[in-house]
């Protein structure tokens, strides 16, 4: 039960329409970091937000994103649950598994990042812009996960229940879900 | 040393400055936030930016939002030492101190929040606007402090060293730090 009086809607959205004036930088932020020009693709990066918000245990972000990520990942649901059951072991690029791995050490602290762990991305082909953007993704989600559990709101019952979200961000993107500032 | 080749400039101004498209959000949501309508005061929402920051262990954002709080409160630095040595000793509002209760909850996880903890915001008069907006504000410094150290970005030597980022915060805000988007 969410800890103040929030319109009737799930996690993020309920904070969202409660306070338009700080959702329109937070759908920002999510847009240009999860959907905008880059050389990981959409269903890459979206893997690393579900993968932080698992690890924060944030079961709304976690399942949204896991979502958004099945939805534009060529391996879909089986490659995307492959990742988070074991990242080391699953089918996917040397670069994403070190990036994944970078994921990790941020979202225990900024200070646990190594020069190792960034130079391991490095050989596995990221680019500087790449490790940046991954290590954004993650606190960025060490944010999100925060505001959603710290208000107290309501995930929904399946995995399925996040496909009709899902659908909606994947073709209008998350400006879209910013709601109508007052006056 | 920063892990990544960035520009050279202390903390967040680093980062922003690598990748201005995701500093514009960072910044609306920094000024939104931390100098938008609000009725806690500027002082007050910049105390508790600092006070995440130090439990983050964040020198880089401890340390300016430490100074932009001095500036901006009405005891200066004698009060904002108070607050961080003891905030449940210093001679600060009940509902301030409610409030950075919750922000210390928050910084562990989302989850930490409880019901008693917002009951007892309330009860020393917090507005559900202004428990939401404690909660985004920490859940956001989890996100700053861990940018800011995630890519190994610089701190500055002294306090002292803060003060004209300070006057230049206070007096311009945040969105003014935004650098030029390239083309």
């Amino acid at each position: 039960m969410p800890h103040i009086d929030l319109p009737d809607a799930p996690g993020i959205l309920a904070g969202m329409m409660f306070r338009p004036e700080t959702a329109k930088p937070l759908n920002d932020l999510a847009e240009v970091l999860l959907r905008g020009e880059s050389t990981l693709t959409r269903g890459e990066r979206e893997t690393i937000a579900a993968y932080v918000s698992k690890l924060n245990s944030c079961s709304f972000c976690h399942n949204s994103h896991a979502t958004f990520a099945a939805l534009q990942l060529d391996g879909g649901w089986e490659l995307f649950d492959q990742v988070m059951d074991d990242p080391d072991a699953a089918p996917i690029t040397p670069k994403l598994r070190a990036l994944l791995g970078i994921a990790a050490l941020v979202q225990q602290s900024g200070t646990a990042v190594t020069p190792q762990s960034v130079e391991a991305a490095r050989a596995a082909g990221a680019t500087d812009v790449e490790i940046h953007d991954t290590v954004l993704i993650a606190a960025a989600f060490c944010m999100f996960n925060r505001y959603v559990d710290g208000l107290g709101t309501v995930a929904l019952p399946t995995r399925e229940a996040y496909e009709p979200m899902g659908h909606q961000i994947v073709e209008m993107g998350y400006a879209a879900s910013t709601p109508s500032l007052p006056g």
